[in-house]
């Protein structure tokens, strides 16, 4: 499948254009300016393509028949970004899939969305990805919601924990093993209209996705 | 009507007050502590009540039966709180409004959040309150929501221009014509289900209404 990854350069997302590559997929890396080109491309991607989740981006669902959200602002921009980004931009990027007939659209979402009231510190955060969830549930999209843990550097380890709601809290997962999921779950029919989280477990991950 | 006025210290708020106390009503100023009783009993409420949007607030919600959400976490912090207090202490009134059964519920919104996009310079603020506001239309309530423009402190005008969607841009009304506003509507079943902008114009304010 030609899967658009939006917000390519994101640590998971990176992970997760080459795990879409060896899956046998064309990844195609939404980033937003040509500087990102080389380090997607090194990692995987087979095409990208320039455009800004903050203006007209239109263009970068041309042909594709997938999409995987996996933008985020990040710690090191303002609350500001929070909403224009992982909030605006996947209501906007869920509406544009939408418009433009690109039924499969994999959201890259957190642990703690269920309950953001739970959460101090993070909590405007977990607002705008549960109402970017909430959003992509109302739409009529082939949607996958995956939740991981806190996100660890270490060497995928293969194994999850996966189940709607997690009680064990504050436990991890690697990035590398959550583009695992991202990229096993995009052409998964089982995984349609469902919403999971993920941790590090004692499954190994095709036997866990095996159960959606 | 027993009216519900969240965030009853915000300055159109207090305007508010002092307008359905006039109008016969029995205006109930929900306010985070105690320090702000005096101000808006000043102002007009007949009872207060301490409450946070950022915790629960369903014994805010007793015997009333309309509300107005004017709160607003202003200029002076950060993106954070208009994620918490714009847009997901809106949700939650809504919510709360619909489990406990009050129906009527009037929402304090913006001009320019039809096209938030268009903005520059507030864009997060106007996403905010446009998601908040298309929360309020989803649900089950007997909604009103009333988007003024740029705000003054001038005293009323009492003259409207009021449409659903005004072409003419940075323009301005005073916040106490914004409070009469909202005091009229409050009862008036033609404005059910209604969303509109409203500036200063020529046309006075009852008059302006009347074509609901």
């Amino acid at each position: 499948m030609r899967v658009l990854v939006i917000g390519a350069n994101g640590q998971v997302a990176r992970h997760t254009l080459t795990k879409l590559n060896e899956a046998g997929h064309t990844p195609v890396a939404m980033i937003r300016n040509a500087e990102q080109e080389t380090a997607v491309k090194e990692k995987g991607a087979k095409e990208t393509i320039i455009a800004d989740l903050e203006a007209n981006f239109d263009h970068a669902f041309n042909g594709i028949e997938a999409v995987i959200f996996a933008a985020g602002s990040g710690g090191h921009t303002g609350a500001d970004k929070t909403i224009l980004i992982d909030l605006w931009g996947a209501v906007k990027a869920i509406d544009t899939a939408e418009r433009l007939g690109v039924k499969r659209f994999v959201m890259l979402s957190s642990m703690g969305t269920i309950d953001p009231d739970k959460s101090e510190r993070i909590r405007h955060y977990l607002v705008a990805k549960k109402l970017a969830d909430d959003h992509l549930k109302r739409s009529s999209l082939d949607y996958t919601i995956v939740r991981p843990g806190s996100l660890t550097n270490e060497p995928a380890k293969k194994l999850l924990k996966l189940e709607e709601e997690i009680q064990v809290r504050d436990n991890t997962i690697t990035r590398e093993d959550v583009a695992i999921v991202l990229a096993e779950v995009i052409d998964q029919k089982t995984s349609y209209g469902k919403t999971f989280e993920i941790l590090n477990g004692d499954t190994p991950i095709q036997q866990a996705l095996d159960k959606l």
